[in-house]
């Protein structure tokens, strides 16, 4: 099992230092500390393992250290940055973790750019060393490249010329749609093996700045308080403490404090039931601060954040996530007005980011999600954007007949138009009505009602709608429909058809270069006996099949 | 060897019948007709032949037939308009073929698109039946579907719940990007083989009309008058008979009139040479007429489009096309300017639309293009485009030792701003210099100048340039390299590399719909023996591996 929980007291790869407003986080790859067994993580190489703590470490930052806001990335080694992802590791594994290996380590990297767009913490990447593959395009995320000019510190992108697949995080976008790069310059760049170092890596815009050795220290330590002296993160706030999360793991059940997840291994199911909150949120900011790691919607993020990727890793063969909430939806809809009001108080603002990356990460996850909507579910404002994010959203109608009377309903807040944007740039709501002005417009309309399921039908913002006779058995239709379909037919049309409208630099690494990617990783030419990534280290040349396709 | 010529005489799939400024265009497939054996075409489900045709006739349509404003696409059967690709054909073909049969009918459904959004030639579907998978895909590339009420003909998308594949011409990005099908409604529709018919579909934009059965032709044909009656293009006009191309195709060389192809097989490299014109444009857009096929822009054109096709789809293995030209490049800009000022003429119109579409067709080509301007080269204007859609373009600096003296020169002019749109909607120029102000801004104060290689270089137009001494032995080691990289590395890079900045409708389709399903077309899950197409209609269900990926 992959376990994306840890702390910095059990860090084996990156060291954190904070000076002021400034954090310096150095890369430091313990080679023995793979995730798995098999390879060596040598040079500042990595695997998902080290990319689980970066991204521990990124959201710690934020919420743990409201002080801190210019991350400065670099690395102990002397001539090294980071070598990449292991190539070790991408050769003995599976398709299915190398997938999920590139999409963690995107979802990391776009974490850095959200911190450094949204968060007032800008990232600036330190090259003390050379930067090659996955380590330049771990600099790529950052808000500024700084590269030594000492004749030996390269920038690269090796992947195509030396392992026949492609930058996997980002790299050819970023270049081009970033950086602009200038296409026939990124075309010769990401075929270079050695890649390109001082005045024509500045002059090809592939770094920011090139700093002579001797004061290569001082112009990092400078710059980055530059940036943090910009920042409008508070200097002299408490930060909160991101406690070690409940949770227990068994064969068909996982729990956490505000989630369960309950799993059919027999129809191929999982089933997320989010827990609403025990009573209203506190008065500001201030006291949310106070109430820490258990503010209700931190703790729920955080434990639902952890289930999805636990799902999406280790449980492989569970192609639907039912997605069931519990709760008074009043105390959420108070939990999501506080959000809203008091958004520009740093935590707060954190829990609203928190909430729009975990959501991205749910429409980036390639299962299919069904949210169901029934009496005593509390789907409202933020919480609602779960029934937006879904593949399909069922709703029962009017009372269960051995119920307590209750009827569903759903209430979208004004937090549902702009607070939580997908990767396409777009809030789900007008991702769901793209195209369709007067489907938006009734949509919109119904903000602040309390939609029955004829309301939610009518407002377009459920699949369908069943009465308490005909629920149960049209669910389980469907979903046995659902599960005897091809699992790769579903990841393809689910990742087209989530994300209608314009794309972005985000929807480009993840639908487009992702995809490529996958398809490469699949082919003999990358992954076969002789292929590239097999022959890779052993001295003999890949074996290609040359026929272009 | 797959033959993209063709002409009406030999049309075994298609028949057209033109009734004034409506041509009716019905899908009529022969069964036996297959490109390949071992399938038979029932139910006008189709191969790359029908669409061979397909593509010949919407050309044909726009050149021979000035007077057509619009086109409906019908079929002959009773209650059945189109089945879709043909399940055999892609059981059995290798993925090379699939991937390049999946290409090409896109490329057919965009031309449909831009005849109905460019050209003046409207498309209406007629579904006097069933239009099922890639049948109802081709409804939805065009402008308006009509579906028989008549409570059995319905559109579906049945190729995920059936087949374990995409719908692959462009079915899942259309349904919400074009129509603006709702997401979770064009999830359900996906999953339903039988898919969705009568008032369904019309509420769901899944069709524009519902047309009672004893009024459907009548209503059709209204309607398809009133579009045409709609139409700018002339009534009176004489069309542009598309004669045979003269070619000789021998093993390695490739000759027509205006075009020669070198092949070196042991280099795996094309060299595709283009000739400028012999003299002087026409005077006007009807003199043009009167020169006909043998316009120096269409004859190319039409050459060029065929070598390029042929090298896609029968020469797999030659992954580099270099692109040269030879002539007088004072006549090459004296057509472009005939072509841009003599614009508003239906006949230099559609030679402008062609050359756009040419030119995506080359931008979607997966070979490495490497463009060469070398004295007597005559890349100017239009034909400069050429120089802009390479992954890299080198230029001789000077002139040759044993040279006459001449010396390489490129000339951008306004056509290079405005006229030949690539597939993310933007010109060659502002992909080159996305997100670079200032470079686009140096590019274009260069429009008209006759730029030497130092002027080229410095206008950021190409990538490098050498005198003759460094000349063959550079361009031998990039080549070399070139052809030592995997095949689908290059591929993926390429993909992505050409495409910065903004996406639209088509680079959608081209570029993150294809690439999941070439992913998926790869997998066991569809290609293995046990996979959903190889046991369809063998009364056997498919074994999946269910782990999501």
């Amino acid at each position: 099992m992959i376990d994306f929980q840890t702390d910095p007291d059990r860090y084996r790869h990156w060291r954190l230092r904070i000076d002021g407003r400034v954090a310096f986080l150095d890369m430091a790859v313990d080679p023995a500390g793979g995730i798995n067994s098999g390879y060596e993580l040598k040079l500042n190489s990595y695997d998902l393992g080290v990319d689980i703590e970066l991204a521990d470490v990124i959201q710690r930052l934020r919420f743990e250290h409201p002080e801190v806001g210019a991350v400065v990335v670099g690395s102990v080694l002397e001539r090294m940055f980071c070598a990449g992802a292991n190539i070790g590791m991408l050769a003995s594994a599976p398709h299915p973790l190398k997938v999920n290996f590139c999409k963690f380590t995107n979802e990391t990297r776009s974490a850095i750019e959200d911190a450094s767009a949204n968060s007032g913490q800008r990232y600036l990447a330190a090259l003390a060393g050379s930067a090659a593959g996955g380590g330049y395009e771990l600099a790529l995320a950052t808000d500024h490249i700084m590269l030594i000019d000492d004749r030996n510190a390269a920038v690269s992108l090796p992947e195509v010329p030396l392992l026949g697949v492609l930058p996997g995080t980002g790299g050819l976008t970023r270049l081009t749609d970033k950086r602009h790069v200038r296409r026939d310059r990124a075309d010769v760049f990401c075929t270079l093996e050695e890649g390109v170092k001082g005045d024509k890596a500045r002059q090809w815009a592939l770094v920011d700045e090139l700093v002579p050795a001797s004061s290569f220290r001082d112009a990092v330590s400078k710059r980055a308080e530059e940036f943090a002296n910009q920042s409008d993160r508070p200097t002299e706030a408490t930060g909160v403490a991101l406690t070690a999360l409940v949770r227990s793991i068994d064969t068909d059940r996982i729990a956490y404090s505000l989630v369960t997840v309950e799993i059919d291994r027999q129809e191929k199911r999982a089933t997320i039931i989010v827990a609403g909150p025990d009573g209203l949120p506190p008065i500001d900011g201030e006291e949310a601060v106070n109430v820490g790691a258990d503010f209700w919607p931190l703790r729920l993020a955080r434990e639902l954040d952890d289930a999805v990727l636990h799902l999406r890793v280790n449980e492989l063969e569970l192609g639907t996530i039912l997605l069931r909430s519990e709760g008074d939806i009043g105390h959420v809809l108070a939990y999501d007005m506080f959000l809203v009001s008091q958004g520009e108080h740093w935590f707060v603002r954190e829990m609203l980011l928190y909430w729009a990356r975990l959501l991205r990460r749910i429409d980036l996850t390639s299962r299919t999600i069904i949210t169901l909507v029934e009496p005593n579910s509390c789907f409202g404002g933020f919480l609602a954007e779960v029934v937006l994010a879904a593949d399909r959203s069922y709703m029962l109608a009017g009372e269960r007949s051995d119920g307590d009377g209750a009827i569903a309903n759903l209430t979208l807040t004004e937090a549902n138009q702009f607070a939580f944007p997908m990767s396409n740039g777009l809030s789900r709501l007008e991702t769901r009505f793209w195209g369709d002005e007067e489907g938006l417009m009734r949509a919109r309309a119904a903000i602040g009602e309390k939609l029955d399921a004829e309301g939610a039908l009518a407002a377009g913002l459920v699949t369908d709608a069943m009465d308490d006779l005909d629920w149960d058995d049209e669910l389980r239709i469907t979903l046995e429909e659902r599960s005897a379909f091809s699992p790769d037919g579903l990841t393809g049309m689910e990742a087209n058809l989530r994300f209608p409208g314009p794309e972005t630099m985000e929807t480009k690494i993840f639908g487009r270069l992702s995809a490529w990617q996958n398809w490469v990783f699949q082919r003999p030419n990358a992954s076969g006996e002789t292929g590239a990534l097999r022959r890779y280290g052993t001295g003999r040349r890949p074996e290609y099949d040359e026929r272009r396709v």
